[in-house]
C-alpha cells in the first residue's frame, strides 16, 4: 500500500501485523518485559544477574520503540497519522514507548522509571475478545450503576462521620480524623476487612455491623445489575455474529426473513482452523454442524468424501441412535453454524419442510454407508 | 408565579431551581462543604488554615440556609408550604440548613457540631437517576429479601451463642458475653473478617466455617433476588420511556397498537443536546435512528440536509455496506429513538410494510447522493 | 371444636392463634427472651439486674410451656396429637419449650442452660413470608448447587495441603497440621480473610492468591445459579396467587382459558386492610386496579361513591392525563389486582375488547364527573 | 463380556461397578483415607494411634491400587485398554493408585508422601451430577470470562506497581518488591484482606481504596456472566432430559411436534425408587403426574388400583379442590413428568383437547371413587 518506506524488513513486520494489534513477537515482549521490570525490584535476584535484567529490559523497551516508529511511519505513509496517534492503539503504543525514556529523561532513578513498563500491559487490552461486549453493558446499565455508587459513597461518608464520632476518645490513633475513619468505612463497606483499624466502642460495632450488611446489598445490587445487562448482551453479540452467516446457507435461505431471524437465534458461530476434527466417531453428539464457509470430509471406511459450504452434517446422531457414525474433518479454515439438540428438535417441530429435508438426507446417507 | 415575593434575586434563584433539585451551585456547596468539614477533623490541615476553614463551612452553612428559606418562602407564595415541607425535598433541606445551628445552640462543641455537616450530602439523594428505579425492585422484592434478612439474623445468633459457648472459656476477653461474640459473627457472615477475634479451639472453627459458607450462601440469595427484580425493573422502565414517543412518530402509527407495543420493546430513547454529532462519516453503524422530537442535519457534499421529527437515518449502514456515510449532527435538543441491528432485523422480518418503507427511502437517498 | 378444654381462657388463646404460628404476644416473648439471654451473658450488666433478668427470663419461659402444652391438648382433642407434634410447627415448639428446662435437669449450670433459649428464635421459622420459595429454589436447583459445594471442598483439601506442604518449615505452629491449614483454607476461599494465619513463603502465596480467585468463582457460580431459580419461583408465585381472583372477576371471566393465562402473568395481587387509601387525588399514576374481593369508595365533590366486586378504577390515569382525578379508599378489607401501565399498554393491544370495555366506561365516568 | 480374567471374584467386582465411577465401597475408601491422611498430620492423634493410622492407610491405598489393576485387565480383556487409560476415569484411578507409591519408591519421607492421598479425592470428580452442566457454562461463557480475567489481572499489576511505588519508603519490609506488593494486591481485590501488610500512606490509601471498589465490581461482572450462563443451561438441560420421557407417552404423542416441544418446556423429569409414596392422603397438592415408566399403586379405600406407564394422576388436585383424595406409591423403579400447577394451567389454556381428556378422566374417576 505505502511505497515510500524505508526498511523492506520493516514494512513486512508491519503487512503481518495489519489488522491485529498484536503479534506472537509483541506478546512474548510485553510478558517478558513485565517480568523481569518486577525482577529489578527483588533485590536479591536482581544484584545475581542486573547485567542480564538490564540488557533484556532495554531490549524490550527497543522493541516498543521500534514497533510505534513502524506503526507512525505506515500510518503516515497511508495519511492517517494523525488517525492511528489517536486512536487507543496508537495511545497505548506511545505510552509504552516513550514513558521509560521520558521518565529517564526527566531525571527519576533508572530502577524507579522502569516501573513504568507495567503499563507495557496496556498493549493487550484492544485485543481482548469480550472488551467491546463488556463495554456496551456498562455504557447501557451506566444510570443504576451510578446509582449504586451513589448510594456507596453515601454510605461510606456517613459511617465514617459516624464512626469518627464514638470511637474518636477510645482510640486517637486510628480514627483521629475522618480521612482516617473513610480508610476503615470503605475496608468494611467492601467486606476487604483488613482488620489494621477496627471499632471496640459498642456503638461503633453496631455502626460496622449496618455498614457490613448494607455491603453485602451495595454487592448484590451491583451484580443484580450487572448479571441483567449481560443476559441481553450475549443474546444481541450472537444474534449478531451468526445472522451474516445464516443468510448465506441456502438451506435457510429459502426460508423468509421472519424464520431466517428465528433461526438465528438458535444457532452459534464457530470458527475452526484447517484440519481440526470437529466429530470423532463412535462419541456421543447432541449437536448437527451447517458449514457456512470452508470444506469439511468425511472419514467413511475406504473413501473420504468432502462436504462444501451449505451442506449441513451430524444429523443422524440427532434423528436416531446419538452415535456419530464417521469422524469428520476441516480441511481448510472454516466458519460453521451449530445447532444444538433442544433447538434441532424446536426447529423441527417450526419449519416441518426443513424437517423433511434433512429427514431425507440422512436416509440418503444410512442407505449410501450400508 | 409568585408575586409577593421581596427579593428579586431570590425569585430567579427560586425559579432556576424549579423542577430540578440541585442547581450547579448547590453541588459545589455540597462537595466542597463536605470535603471542608472532612479537613477540620485533620488536626495538622486544619491548625494551619483554620480561618479559611471556618470561613468556607459559615459559607456553605449559609447558602444552605439561604436556599431553604427561599424555598419555603416560594411554597408559602404557591400555598404549598406543608406539601414541600414534608416533601423528601423539603425534608432533606430542612435538615441540612437547620442540623448544624441546632447543635451549636444546644451546646456541641463547634467541632462537633460541623460533623453533621455530612448531611449535606443527602440533598444529592432526590436528584440521583437510577434512585427510583432501585426502590421499585426493592419494594417489589421485599418479601424474599426480608426472608433472607430474617435467615441472616438467625444463623447470626445460633453462631453467636454456639461460638460463645465453646470459646468463652479459651479467649474469656474476646469471647466473653453473646454481645461480643455478636461482633465476631456479623463480620464472619458478611465476609468481612476483621481478624481481631477469631476462634481458637476446634469446635469454635468448625462452627466459624460452616458461618462463612452460609456468608456465601446469604450473599447468592440475596444476589439472585436483586439481579431478577432489575431484569423486570430495565425492561419497564424502558418501556415506559420509549412508548410516548414511538406513538408520535407516524412511521410507527400507522401499526397497530399491538405491534407498537411490540416495537417499543425493541426500541430505546436518547436525548441529545443541540449541536451533538450521532453520526461520524465512515465509522461502523449498528443501529438507525427516528427523530421523535427535535432536529438534525446530514452533512452531504455540497448540502446540509435538515431532518425534522418523524424522519429517520442511519438505515443505510443496516441495509448494505456497514460505514456510514454522512455525518449527521442535532441541530437543537432532540428525543431519538435508537434501533439497534438485531432488533432492526426482527422488525423488517416481523412487519414487511416497515421493511419496504425503510428500503425504498434508503433506495432514494442512495440515488440523490450518486 | 374440642369441649372437653379445662380452662375456657386457653381454649380462646388457641382458637386465637388457630392456623397462623405466632400470635403477637409470642413475638414480644421472643423478642425478650432471646435479649434476657444476651443480657444474661454480659457480666456487669447481669450483676446489676440478676433479679429482673431471672424472674423475665422465667417468664418468658412459662409463656413457651403454657403454649406448647395448650396446643398440644387442643391437638389432642382434635385427634391430631401426632400430626401437630411431628410437624415442624410442633417440633419448634417442643423445643423452645423444653430445652431449657431439660438441660437444667440434667445438671448444666443455670447460665449456661439458658444460652439454649436462642432456639426460642426457631418459632419465627415456620411464619417467614419467602420461605417456601426459598425452600423451592434449593430443591429445584439442588443439583448445581451440590456439584459448586463439592467443588468447593475439593479445592479446600487440595489447597489445605498444598499450604500445609509448603509452610510447615516456615510456620510450624500456624501451619502444624492439615487441620491448621483447612482452617486458613476456609476463611481465605470464602474471601472472608481473617489474617490470624497467612502464609509466608512465596509459592504457599501463589497457592494463596489461586484459591483466592477460586473464593471469587466459586461465589459467582453459586450466585448465578440462584439468580436463576429465583426468577423462574417469583414469576410461578405470583402466577399462583393471581389466577384464582383473575377467574372471578367478570371482567376477564369473559376470555378463554387463554387469555386468562395470558392476563395472569400481568397482574399482581396486592391484600388490603380496611380504610386504606389506595389512590390520592393529585398524585401520578402509572397503574389501574380491578378489585376481586372486598369494596372501595370513590371520594368525588359531594358524594361517595362505593364500587363492588369486579369493579375496575385508576383507568382514567392511564388513558389520557396521568394525574389521579379522586381519592380512593377500602371499606373492608380487599383483595386488588394491580395492572402496572407497561402491562395495561400489552392487555390493551392484544385484547381490544377489553380496551373498548375500559374506553367506554372512562368515557362514561368522565362525563359524569363533569 | 471378558473370559479370560483370573479372579472370579475381581469380575463381578468389576461388573458391579460397570458404568458407574464409584462403588460405595470406594466412597468409604475415599473418605476415610483422606481422614486418615489428615490425622497423621496432627502429632498427638498420630502419635497415640500410629499402628492403626498405618495399617488403615495402606488398606485405602491397596484397594485403589487393585481397583485400578481390575479395571486396566478388565479394559485390556474388552480391548479398550488405551481408551481407559487416557480416559478422566482412568487418569483419575492411576493417579489414586500410584502417587503415593511413586513417592516413596523415589525417597520421599512417608508422612510427606501419604500427603499425596489427597488426590483420592479426584476421584469422586466424574461422578458429580451437575458438573457437566457447570463445564457448558464454563466453556459457552468463556470469552467473557476470560477478559474479566485479563482485566483483573491488569489491575492487579497496575495496583501492585502504584502501591509498591508509594510505600516503599513507609515499609521497606512489607513493600520491598513488586511481588510483595502482588500479594498484598490480590488479597485486596479478591475482597478477602488478610490485613498482614496494609497501606499506610494517604495516597497508598486511596490506590487501595479503589482496588477495593474494582474488586466489587470484578465480583460484579464475573457473576454476572455465570448467571446468564447458567440460566441458558437449566432450561436446555430440562429439555434435554424431558423430551424423550414425553414423546414416549401416548397422552401427548398425540399432539403434533411443535406442541411437544412446548408441553417439554412445562414438564420436569422426576426419577423415583420402588415403594415410595409420591402423594399423600389429605395433602394440599399443586402438581399433576404422568408416568413416563414404571408403575404406581392408587391407595382407594379398600382396594389397590395400579396404574402403568402412560397415565397421569393428581389432576383432581389441581380441578377443584386442592387437597389429594388418595395416597400414591410406586410400585417398582418409576419415571414421572410433573406438571406444575401453574404450567398445567397455561397447558390446558393453549390445548382445549387435552384439558377435556384429563377432564373427562378426573369426573370419571370422581364418580367411580363414591
Amino acid at each position: 500500500m505505502s511505497k515510500p518506506l524505508v526498511f523492506p524488513a520493516l514494512e513486512q513486520f508491519v503487512a503481518a501485523t495489519n489488522g491485529r494489534n498484536m503479534t506472537r513477537a509483541a506478546y512474548v515482549a510485553v510478558t517478558s518485559g513485565v517480568a523481569l521490570m518486577i525482577l529489578l525490584t527483588v533485590d536479591p535476584a536482581y544484584e545475581a544477574a542486573h547485567h542480564w535484567v538490564d540488557a533484556l529490559l532495554w531490549a524490550c523497551l527497543a522493541f516498543f520503540v521500534f514497533e510505534w516508529v513502524v506503526r507512525l511511519r505506515h500510518a503516515f505513509a497511508a495519511q492517517r497519522t494523525w488517525a492511528y496517534a489517536l486512536s487507543i492503539r496508537g495511545f497505548v503504543d506511545a505510552i509504552a514507548a516513550a514513558a521509560v525514556p521520558v521518565a529517564m529523561v526527566l531525571g527519576t532513578h533508572p530502577k524507579t522509571a522502569w516501573l513504568l513498563g507495567v503499563f507495557w500491559m496496556l498493549k493487550v487490552v484492544p485485543g481482548i475478545p469480550g472488551l467491546r461486549q463488556l463495554r456496551r453493558v456498562l455504557v447501557l446499565e451506566s444510570g443504576p450503576l451510578l446509582s449504586v455508587l451513589v448510594i456507596f459513597l453515601m454510605v461510606l461518608f456517613l459511617a465514617s462521620v459516624a464512626v469518627y464520632y464514638l470511637e474518636r476518645d477510645a482510640q486517637p490513633v486510628a480514627f483521629g480524623s475522618v480521612p482516617a475513619a473513610l480508610w476503615w468505612a470503605v475496608a468494611t463497606l467492601t467486606t476487604t476487612g483488613y482488620g489494621d483499624v477496627v471499632p471496640i466502642t459498642p456503638l461503633g460495632r453496631l455502626v460496622a455491623a449496618v455498614v457490613m450488611i448494607c455491603g453485602l446489598g451495595v454487592f448484590g445490587l451491583w451484580t443484580g445489575i450487572l448479571a441483567t445487562g449481560f443476559a441481553a448482551e450475549t443474546r444481541r453479540d450472537n444474534f449478531l455474529k451468526t445472522w451474516e452467516s445464516v443468510s448465506k446457507v441456502p438451506f435457510f435461505a429459502a426460508l423468509g426473513p421472519a424464520a431466517i431471524a428465528d433461526v438465528t437465534h438458535m444457532l452459534r458461530t464457530m470458527d475452526l482452523p484447517a484440519r481440526t476434527t470437529i466429530i470423532r466417531k463412535g462419541q456421543t453428539g447432541d449437536c448437527m454442524y451447517f458449514i457456512a464457509a470452508g470444506e469439511v470430509e468425511v472419514d467413511l471406511p475406504g473413501k473420504k468424501v468432502p462436504l462444501g459450504e451449505g451442506a449441513f452434517f451430524g444429523e443422524m446422531a440427532l434423528l436416531g441412535n446419538n452415535l456419530r457414525s464417521a469422524s469428520i474433518t476441516t480441511t481448510r479454515v472454516s466458519k460453521l453454524l451449530v445447532l444444538d439438540l433442544v433447538d434441532f428438535r424446536m426447529l423441527m417441530a417450526r419449519h416441518p419442510d426443513l424437517a423433511q429435508t434433512i429427514d431425507a438426507e440422512a436416509k440418503r446417507r444410512a442407505q449410501e454407508n450400508n
